[in-house]
């Protein structure tokens, strides 16, 4: 048995199991695992952990903002900062101009990804007002490689219900997944009027303009919504109690319903908005970081998986970027970043805090997003899957800052942050792409990976 | 102890209590309640139940429509079938014209009514999309004793979501009630234009555009911005399971949220849209007739308390007009009577049927309507009330038909319904008004209510 | 209209209404509510409420424990205290020696109460494992006016599941209404050993051998053995989340199932079980007393109608029957006492303190018990109805104490509270027994009710 | 890499996965899967699934009943069906005498299979009534592999409340399983005496004496119990909704409560009783079988992981001990065979039926039970652990019948059944036992497996 690279002496964690075993790699794929394989080149994983590459599904690499600005990271240095943290696929989005078809505006958005991106990557297609007229072309767009369709139920391009049931109809037409970011769009732009009307423009009435009730009422509109044309829903970027309620009735109910959550949300309050000057908009997003019982209870939804994946959102704007909402919260550009941290954070908070177990911080950063969005060949070690790989070094420790991480983006919510455990080797599709702390891959080298829905 | 009328010998029920005595009225009040009573006129209610006066909260006399078509019943004809149904107080609706003053608006429908009206009457005021610059307006309306407030989600005139919040929390700032007509606009348009495009013009496509989980789901939506807003919500109509649940949930959280149900969804079930020609157009209404499911589960919700009242939603249209959706279901006037039946129906179908308890009977078409609408002088049987009340007997056997009838439009839903128990005698303050099957009263007898509620 | 008694220009409070009115009575009836009664004597109620008598439907007078201990109110003092906190009826119990019959049991006990009770009185019969064998007595003990049966799920004498499914099925026959102590004895009595066993002997231990979850089980389980048979329940002296939970979902689910708290569970936690030495003691009943949490869900439950009726359990026993179990909690005789102040209490911490309605006070300590447990005359304010009434002084301002209590014991838990609101006048039957704090009662002149159920 | 057996070019299915590639073995482990081995011996999986051998955690070989009664397979007999039917290791059930000790009984249990299995086993540890006194002995017993324990709420021996709370502590102090038949043994003994004195003795009376609502109740107050003392629980044989719904309320609480069903409450009903004569005797086991409507959401159960395992408490009778008890229902020996077709079934009735996954499959019959029983190297196809196979034939058509099976008895309650899928080879630690229908075991060569668990 001929293999190009071997990882030996680890202890393979995937989504159901832990066990010792040697991991044998040809080309690009897993094509061994046992007890005892040798290679071409060997990495000895002795004392470490061996996972699925992570999965990140949910972020925003040079995405310009209707006010001009533009998130930090470009696919390069997003896709690095990524490969750094162990994320070895990422799912970004792509959108039609109004005159735009849908495929074009894919390629248009694969291109600006082609010469850059350093791991796999996806799209998810982005139904817009304007996009409604197209959805006769969903078929195409799907046969593309994405099945998966963001609809958003806020800000100036969100679908208002009529629209949002015909998205929802056109996409369990072409059998997709409908992921949806859920607040009532009506309600934020009203209280924040009535905010900035009497003075309230800091930092902290941010979150008081976006109730978790109205986040929790979104989610069950939606719910409701896909129950009546029968289609499963993912709800991006759950933040509150009052939306993990909405969702956890309905997957009692028998309804393919699915939720995800993020670091910030896990992590971080909405106290982080009381402070003062620059400090209180940087941690901006929407929906906002909400209170620590809202807070608690998206780890135990985790536990129960109630919500089934940690993604990032990861969306970094710079300070400056930032700052241009210091005298108008409602100007802040919306967005954290945590695409390299998202892996060890969860390790350390979730499975060290005994919050989670091992095989479920790999479920949920890499099986469950694999299989959700139809990455057929990644989030599993198992042969013929690709070798996306991580060795974990679970005992590595940290403390998180600007200095340590590659995101582009000259602040981090997560300064501080003490963290135990870290990649030591990154593996996309059988190539060391980060190996102690040092980069070997190279903008350009992944690919676009057509996804498939199984579901 | 001088007592004009006096009514002997019958069993009293009320929401709390059922026994003998006889009742004495002086002028328009009820002033004894005792075991001998005697005075100028006596009316022997031996084997008779004697009631509060019936109450309903929700009736559209000379309504106009958009398209022109208006009610066909007038304040005088509507008041005089619900006075020999036993009904002794009606509330309407009144809206404002863009460029009118709430108070002016009042003022004018009051000046509709004073003439024609049989028995006492009060007016919700409508807020439309064109009132929310009004709102300033609200603290005078209450002032004039409309202090509840009709807010659609649904129609062109509804309000959205914003909208809806900023009369919310307009209400609530002066201790009224919200009442509202909660169903998906947004959805409903869609699924009319889509029926309507694929040839689909019959009333049985009417329940198809209006989904039970679409009327839920709005009722959910108003329950959580009241909950925001932090003010009680009254649910107009409530026709199927998927709102009583919301309803319900809302209740066992302690939050202050009523319903009512109509007879229509009581009675009769969506299969009557099924009918061919102009029978499939009659009972189209607002939400549509639901299933048989959805019907059952009424019941249970009124035998526990998760809805309150019995109203009407009493908006007939003739035959003639109806017809004017032979060809579109979507041009037909939604509306069906029943405000002369209700009080019987009930009876029959919710007390003889062992659905509820004559006490029960008496809350949900007297009392609580009374109580949640600030009628604090009707509704209930006791010294200082007004003498509003119903001489029911319960031995009368009647089967329904526009001949027996006095509502003002040549067809019912009931015909052919057999009903056992019926009103003999009403009386509104002190008056005797219908006896025996002849009307006595008087068009413009009845007042203007000033309520105020007390919640 | 020959009047004997005519409480004047009072607000009547009854469990629907608040109103102003003259109550007529004639002999032992009120016969005429009025707006300007007269009579041979008359009260002025102005500026006070007038309520019906208040009903406690769970006392124990005179009883005798196994230990040979004897509850410290007999028939004559414990009457004589109801009376003077306004409550005009009680329901006390009987039961059988192994040997004796029903019938013989319910002559005797009525014996014992004859020539002392003050006011009325029914009895609860209680149905213990040799009384299994008598079950086809129950025809003449409902026919006797005793249709509750009082089945209790700890103490020695407890009814086990097969013994409990027989009672209950037994009682079904007879329409009667079963009515329960649930706990689970067997678990007490392991954790009552264990605890001593280690030298746990403080009253402080006395709590923790009897923990809510198990009186939650025994709750939810005798409601399953009631569905089982298709038998209403009625739970006596719910103290905790968890038997309130049972019974609310039971409700929920349509079930017939009631439940009542008493003034310890809803006024003191178990925080007065670490009192050191005889202190410790005196609060010791059974369930014990609990968190403040499960203090603050039976509030909120009395709100929703979740628990439908305030008894008192009262069951006083001296300082010196209590300390002697002060080297053994297991051996401390389990009661307190509360039949003079729970009126009050109720007034004052419940109206006052904004947790229920006036008209609420009424239900639950008047209104509720009458209808519950057949006591079909009283309860009510109405015609025809005994007229057992109060004039209840709502300002009066005390503060609880033995020197004011009446009640034959030398503590009560209440000492120091305050409470503002108290009887000024108690009438049974149409005679006035107490006024202003005198007391003009008989010993024998109450009589036993003879109570018909009519659920 | 020398293997000694190679499974090729099947499709393995985990409870994780399902994809291609060959299985090495060399002695008794999995050392290697790949995408091309080759081995001293290969067996062609072409077409066929490859699956983790089977798991059986509730079987009863050889079990005399207190009537003398013994079921009808020895530890040969029935561990070669198993084997026949892709089941690699089951755990049986060992019950000390009142003098034995437990070690002692463990040692005697373990010398009656020693010479008989054919497959590994393991043996949960029985508490009784009088084991109480031993539970001192709970560690060695653990010791010794045996960390999970049977306690009966049915039957003679079953243990009360108070028992079983001192069990249920003894077993959290060990860190043990407590493993459960709930059910409210009191309560059906009152049902069978009642029903046997009025002359109801046929078979139809067994589910009637035997109520689901107090199989919820049972397993309701030993959810409770468990979560006072703050052990896991595990729940045998689940047979109806009212004990799903017990289960499903407390895993929603986050409590670690587990459950089973077994083939006869998933593919019977309770109308199996209503047969005349001996057929209608032969499917007696307890729980009884119950109805469509339970049978129903036992399936939901199993789809929404509210129960996670399907067993079998295979537990035979022949017809001859069956008709021991055609006078008398109470007196037929309960139990039913399905160790060889378990599954089989699950894959007709589960998978191909849409019911779950060809995953869950595998999770709910061989991964979940190792899993949750502490059998560490089995349940899972990963390199290291015990090379327990089956290869799957998903084409293989079958009716079943006694001719086709076993068992050791002359009927099966599954005659008649079409079952599409059956093992073509089962393999127990690298040697093929069963290929093509032939038996190639011997009695002896399985071994007791020291369990382990890992809670």
């Amino acid at each position: 048995m001929q293999l190009n690279l071997v990882i030996k002496n680890g202890t393979i964690v995937t989504a159901e199991n832990v066990y010792q075993a040697d991991i044998g790699i040809r080309g690009e794929k897993i094509v061994a695992i046992a007890d005892n394989l040798s290679g071409e080149r060997e990495i000895d994983a002795t004392g470490k952990l061996v996972t699925p590459g992570a999965i990140d599904v949910h972020v925003h690499h040079q995405m310009p903002l209707p006010s001009g600005v533009i998130s930090a990271d470009d696919f390069f240095t997003g896709t690095r900062a990524a490969a750094y943290g162990g994320t070895t696929t990422i799912i970004d989005f792509v959108a039609a101009e109004p005159e735009e078809s849908l495929l074009d505006a894919l390629a248009a958005r694969q291109a600006e990804a082609k010469d850059r991106v350093v791991i796999d990557y996806g799209l998810h297609m982005t139904i817009t007002p304007t996009d409604i007229a197209k959805l006769d072309q969903l078929p195409a767009v799907v046969e593309a490689g994405c099945p998966t369709f963001k609809l958003y139920m806020a800000y100036g391009f969100r679908l208002k219900d009529g629209e949002l049931l015909q998205a929802l109809d056109a996409v369990k037409q072409v059998n997709g997944l409908p992921i949806v970011h859920a607040e009532n769009w009506d309600v934020i732009c009203l209280m924040i009027a009535q905010n900035l009307a009497v003075g309230r423009t800091e930092p902290r009435w941010h979150p008081r303009s976006r109730p978790a009730v109205m986040e929790g009422e979104a989610v069950g509109r939606v719910i409701d919504m896909a129950a009546l044309v029968g289609t499963p829903v993912y709800i991006f970027h759950v933040s509150c109690d009052d939306a993990v309620e909405r969702i956890a009735a309905a997957r009692r109910q028998g309804l393919r319903v699915f939720g995800e959550t993020c670091p910030q949300y896990l992590l971080l309050t909405d106290a982080a908005y009381e402070e003062p000057g620059l400090a209180g908009t940087l941690p901006v997003c929407a929906p906002p970081l909400r209170s620590l019982t809202d807070q608690a209870r998206l780890w135990t939804a985790l536990g129960r998986n109630e919500l089934q994946v940690v993604s990032t959102d990861h969306c970094p704007f710079s300070s400056a970027d930032k700052a241009l909402g210091l005298d108008d919260f409602s100007r802040i550009p919306g967005g954290v970043p945590s695409i390299e941290s998202r892996f060890a954070l969860m390790y350390t908070y979730g499975v060290l805090a005994n919050c989670f177990s091992l095989k479920r911080w790999v479920r949920m950063c890499c099986t469950a997003p694999a299989r959700l969005f139809g990455l057929t060949h990644k989030g599993v070690i198992a042969i013929g899957y690709d070798a996306d790989l991580v060795v974990f070094d679970p005992n590595k420790q940290t403390i998180l800052s600007t200095d340590l991480l590659h995101e582009n983006v000259d602040w981090t919510p997560y300064t501080g942050f003490e963290v135990t455990g870290w990649p030591a080797v990154t593996i996309s599709r059988g190539e060391v792409i980060v190996e102690d702390g040092t980069f070997y891959g190279t903008a350009g080298r992944g690919k676009f990976v057509e996804r498939q829905l199984s579901m």
